[in-house]
């Protein structure tokens, strides 16, 4: 199976797991995506959870909304990281998600990103990859560079062409 | 087994959860109380809220703290009502616990009670066992009586004292 | 009299609130649903709530938002069970009725559901009715089973067409 | 009957509301004082807001925490000024009754007042009677040179002794 | 000058406001409307508001948004009663101007509504006139009384459409 | 360099930081305007502000939205004012943002205005100039009188027109 | 008069504001200390506020809870920088105050510092005056450097003491 | 230097802190612990970051209270993963500090657990070093045995004794 396993309870996540996606694409990290609902399915996502170490999974990224119960299950079924994605959907914003995401008692931890953070998870279980993986550590620094290369030519753009003109 | 089981992550939810067990007790409603962590035992867990209703458990009431899962986790596992009480516990005052539990997805209920609403939690599930025991509604109409006796008793003695000598 | 009485407080929460009846229709549960506000005619509120017992009504779902009174009010004058739903309209996004319904004080309990849990209210009171009736609750087990199946098709689809093409 | 009625819904409330008690006392305008619960004693609280009017009370004071119906309901049926007061007891800290109070829909007003804001109620109610009664108003500008002077005094002292020898 | 003074530091103000404007001219009561900025033209303010009682205004209504000063200024210079509105406006969508006017000190009191509660503050105070006002007294029953047949139409409404059917 | 240096961490910001930007232009104070990144370039920005006292900066002004580190890190390494502008984006709607800025630690201010409050910002830097500047004090006062000039033409066009056909 | 002056609407901010007072000395900023109240003394308030600029006062640190107005007033009175001091006490721990304080409308900005963070008012106060004062940056330039210091001191004593023997 | 390096801005956050130490002894992780303040110390803490990797660090656990920008800026300068633990500590709970590092902008991730989470940061720490390490993830797996064994013995003793009798 994959390194990574990004999973979801509905399919309305997705907009904001791909962006996970796209990070470990460019990464070259190989993954799985899953649509698994601990709420709607508990069996299904009891064998997910549980047989993903044995599987060769070394990270799951969990993105849930609403009383986000499925990065913390995953948190209780399988040894390895768990990267929780809060989702903001809802009347509450996500601050709904995020509190169940990251207030997880003592024993039992979870990784949490910002709210609709697909795109932070990507990068943080690249982070954790690189731990033992030197080659992954030099792309994570390729990568900040091109971040502030970025930031420096919208600041080059803007001393040119001044705030009044300037056009995102 | 028993009718309610009322189930709780760790012991020190058991000041709260105690309430609804006396609450049971008074109406004469046989229940079992269980430390069961979704987190730290999600094993035994799933196994006791998968065969609860084959035991001939009609409702469980769950309590829970922080990132509460465990009441969402039951309504998961056991097709019959989970009542669930949020723990005052830690940082947010309790407010983490009440969204984990009250903010369930469509298509599985919680039927969710006040942060340490313990007494609540009983008197709730009494009340969902009165739907088909008209002994139990009496009960319930006696209790609702004395409620109202007592706040009419304080009453009086504030008329007789005045506010001032008032001593609760 | 129906067994299970629909109530809120205006019709602008009938959009969330036919959610319960669709449930209950399709759970063949007989209901009634009233628009009845206890703020804004006490006494029709008041005879209604005190009535519903004697007519037969088992369980009351009531929908209210802002600073809701309906679902308390309705657990303070009927003895078996009421579930409160809070309605998301407002400035405030439905916390202030979210507070409003579920921190009823001891003595007095509400089961809350979700902030705009129409389909959720009438799950439950499908459940509670399930407690004494052996029918229902393999209806429910069909229906656990049914929304299990809706999600393993979505994720079957995922894994044919990949997470870009993927259209919900 | 009195003028001004205080009620509450139970005698944990009285040490905020006899600060409302203490200034009607000051200002001469009378009182009675009741504790009434909308939740615990439905029908005896509506007779009391119902009649009320009739016996002569112009202004109701109603204290309340957590899920706090009490002013709001006093509201739907007295047709004079309500007066609620949030309690801060509870997980939330009196926010839950702020919101249960103040958020009334359009047609049912309530006057609300700081969390745990006796005082300001008997000030309000005060203020309210004093538009009809020109003694009241003068003793309201009395009572606001009064507030003057205690915070000129302190200033004073402030100014004699220093900040660090100051002692409150 | 007149009875009731509605006050709003900004224009943007006024489609909340004229609610209230809307409650005065339905209920005969002569009112002023101004828009006046206690933070843009503080002189100004202060001189209006503490000529107010002695131009014979008996209420101020007061809405505001945001650090909203409005109504507790008002009530700090004016002895009658000042009624606050929270404006929903900016990021906070209202609660940063319901603290500000409802979490008035010990000594100034301000009769705070709902967030945007322009039509409950006109209500407010023709309840407040109503005190030694019979007329209006009896106005304000019929009000009542023309809000409750409102609801009741839209329950029958309901009984007779079905709720499939009932269109808003 | 520029006597105030206005920075954003992303150039989304721009909409709000410009109507600093004007603020300056309008009181004739000369500014830079940059967009430099704490997160994504800590090395360019820990030289700019690091060396902005040198560069005769006297004041800068910095915007950011979610964990709002700009100000903060400004404050560390600058000794003159910064002024914080949290930003609204996000599914905190800038609460994260206010927060992340306002509560520094004892020892490293920061200066705060209100969520999206660009042009505050600017005028707050005006009055921390016109300290040792008695023209720009001048020039404040002009501005407080069009600002109050302002808000009574507004109120005259209300009293002549009436509210129900004043156009905003 | 003094550069800058430090007000408080009450005696029980004083735990708070003398953090300010006792900076001002440390750098031998001239300041005074005064009780006024927005609120309970509007007159004196007014007076003092908009005499302040002409006494030769620089600054203004305003401390204030609850519905805090006292900083925004001297906003709106001052043309000079205000800073504003958000106080934690009563049922909302100064979210409240900070609220009050911070969302000034546009045109009238308050420099606010965290809840209780006196200390950081006066450096802010002593930063906004190095703007036009080398020697009070040399000042500030040594503050920092001690403040580093004091970080390093710790952090040599927890290497040379271990985290188990440590004692703050 | 040490696999992980534990740091926090203030010797006020040791008592949450030293729990990750501990759990990192527990699994034989090495460690290195220091107090390093971004706000007091910004150079310092500057070469510390950019130099961890360097030095052979493979995870940071930063700690940090109010608003926290020590995990974030860790998280800018070092390219393996951060792990950031909000402290309770100040007027709002640890909320802002909760904010300051979950709600990190999409590029630089940080690794964020719950309130004074400390115990959980270091177990994700060892989740992530076991990744790679095969003796780790087995250690892992009898530390969720003992955790799972300790809460079977809180149970049976709960069965033995009964509720009233238990005693924690």
């Amino acid at each position: 199976m994959a390194t990574v396993a990004i999973v979801m309870g509905s399919d309305s996540d997705l907009s904001v797991m791909k962006k996970a996606a796209e990070i470990l694409e460019h990464f070259g990290v190989d993954f799985e995506m899953r649509i698994i609902s601990a709420h709607r399915e508990p069996d299904v996502f009891f064998d997910f959870a549980k047989e993903a170490a044995a599987n060769d999974t070394r990270i799951i990224i969990a993105g849930a909304g609403l009383a986000a119960h499925l990065p913390g299950m995953c948190a209780a079924l399988f040894p390895l990281p768990v990267i929780g994605v809060p989702m903001q959907g809802g009347a509450l914003s996500g601050k709904d998600a995020l509190y169940s995401i990251v207030q997880m008692p003592p024993g039992v931890p979870v990784a949490t990103v910002a709210i609709d953070g697909g795109k932070n998870a990507g990068l943080l279980a690249v982070r954790m990859l690189a731990i033992s993986d030197g080659a992954l550590l030099e792309q994570l620094k390729e990568y900040a560079a091109s971040q502030k290369e970025e930031v420096m030519q919208k600041d080059a753009r803007l001393q040119q062409t001044g705030y009044k003109a300037y056009d995102r």
